[in-house]
């Protein structure tokens, strides 16, 4: 049994752990490791929006041309696609790249090939919608965890290593105890998401600024290798619940500090749907995350089920990552997105403009 | 918005608790307060058992017995009389003291009447079961929570004061951030219940020894003056989940660390049921205790109704109080009880015995 908290990233308490030290959880679950040399991660959410299904083929193009643009020397380490259907109807896709070197994504970033495509006036008239939302948490700033120890998804992909049985799981309030910066922080909010460039409302480009300590959770479900019982088990107990839980984050959460919540199926690069989905929720804080989840009846049925099943999962993989962020290392763009997309729903212009 | 720890037993925190200073709960509840004066409660649950019905006069009797001797002096601040079926079918019912002055309390116990009484011989050979638990937490070792102000029952009753909001509810934690020495005390259990004299095989006279910590939980609700709304939101919503949770505690406790769980019926001193119920639930530990409660099936139901209907309660009258104690202060006494009664069941005999 070993603490989430990988030892080069422990440092003395001010701020103590939910349960005392002899802990332990009811079940084995591991996290991701990466040596010490891992200090800041990237993990950019790329996406291309449109309204009517004729769209389509033009977005598929623009997803596949972001993900050109991934092959490069300073591309992602790992990346994945996704579709989803927003609640105004639109359709998303995303390119979701995880960067292991914040200099190789700003190599990236400030290319001829994506800057160039990006700032380009056809941006604005091909009649597709655009956007970019990245966070780059720190080492200390963000906590995996897996009930599976292979072939890691997301952030796990460029840490590269998996622990042992970890300690902090199985109690509300591990997610937090998992991440480093939790040992001596509250990960509060500080400020509010700002448009400081464009309005939604007239669509075109739209910058928002976003504040220390935004939480961001993908939690994910991957049902590619699963026999006929475990299939029927996520698609008929786990799924039911997951949709009404998560469509009522997308609908219902701006009272909530929910900022946006998508969830999503992944596809291939020619946009056909894979066995593997996943949750993007971005939080106002990781405490406000804490509140729904451990209290809105989706979330506990689905974590009612899941503590009942898990010990007996084979191929269903289920696993999350949660990271919180510095605001001043944030990017959320959109360019002719409708105005409740991403961050732009609960952005407002800075105060005295 | 007050912390629910009283002032003059607010300490500096080595440990911190589970939420921010700026967390607001989602809607309000109340703590019993106290003056500095009140350093220490005696929670004393007395109990008399029969297996055949046609011993109900003699057991009703011995109950009024009890309940005649808190009429002295050195008698408890407040009683209330409760019935309960066990997991053997015995009829249980009990007189539920509780002393404000533990030195009362003793006079009370060393008393002819009391000591007399339960010491003689009659009671080993009367057909009659008799148990008596006791714990006396000091001022820092309890907590209590109320969705309405008047009228306290249980410990309140002796506390006689209600705060105003307080800050520490709603959130999973939140129990043990009310008990004033989890500021610096992690409340871990130390030791296990042990037979220091008698066989519970046997009847007889058997002695448990209990050990630091024990938490005691009473939660109860009150629908006397409920309307036919809220006796519907009880009797249909609440109670069936709560009958299922606590025949679950009852019946598997010894795995999860609950070595004794009643859910008891209030009743007058004939015998006659009233319109209240309280569950008393003694755990090895706080913790043992947080644990099912943020887990199991049926609290999180109870869990997600009583959100769903806290704001909107009148005359339906829900709370608990939850205490720990020190092991040399609690008494485990049984005569001629059934083996599994209260903390029996678990306990066992002293290692090299």
């Amino acid at each position: 049994m070993e603490s989430a908290i990988d030892t080069h990233l422990q440092c003395p308490r001010t701020l103590s752990r939910r349960v005392p030290d002899d802990y332990r959880p009811p079940f084995p679950m591991w996290v991701a490791r990466a040596g010490s040399g891992l200090q800041q991660v990237v993990m950019a959410y790329l996406g291309v929006q449109y309204g009517q299904d004729a769209q389509r083929p033009a977005a598929v193009a623009a997803l596949r041309h972001i993900a050109g643009t991934f092959e490069g020397a300073d591309g992602p380490v790992h990346h994945d696609l996704t579709d989803h259907v927003d609640d105004s109807g639109h359709h998303n896709l995303m390119a979701v790249g995880y960067w292991s070197d914040p200099a190789a994504f700003c190599r990236w970033l400030r290319s001829d090939e994506v800057k160039g495509w990006w700032d380009a006036d056809e941006r604005l008239a091909d009649g597709l919608g655009y956007f970019r939302e990245v966070v780059t948490p720190r080492a200390d700033q963000f906590e995996t965890l897996y009930a599976f120890q292979d072939d890691l998804p997301g952030v796990g992909s460029v840490m590269g290593e998996i622990s042992g049985e970890i300690s902090e799981h199985g109690y509300w309030g591990s997610m937090r105890d998992r991440i480093p910066q939790s040992q001596t922080d509250w990960l509060q909010a500080d400020g509010n998401l700002t448009i400081v460039s464009g309005d939604p409302g007239n669509g075109g480009r739209v910058v928002v600024r976003g504040h220390d300590n935004i939480a961001l959770i993908r939690s994910g479900q991957d049902w590619r290798a699963a026999g006929e019982e475990e299939r029927s088990l996520y698609l008929d107990e786990l799924l039911p619940p997951l949709e009404e839980g998560m469509d009522f984050l997308r609908d219902n959460g701006e009272t909530l500090g929910c900022y946006s919540n998508r969830f999503v199926r992944s596809i291939d690069l020619d946009g056909n749907e894979l066995d593997e989905s996943y949750n993007i929720g971005h939080w106002r804080s990781l405490e406000h995350l804490e509140r729904w989840a451990e209290s809105h009846p989706t979330h506990l049925r689905i974590f009612v089920t899941f503590f009942r099943v898990v010990t007996g999962l084979e191929k269903l993989r289920l696993y999350h990552e949660v990271s919180v962020s510095d605001g001043r290392e944030q990017i959320f763009e959109y360019v002719n997105c409708h105005p409740r997309t991403g961050m732009m729903r609960d952005a407002r212009p800075p105060a005295g403009a």
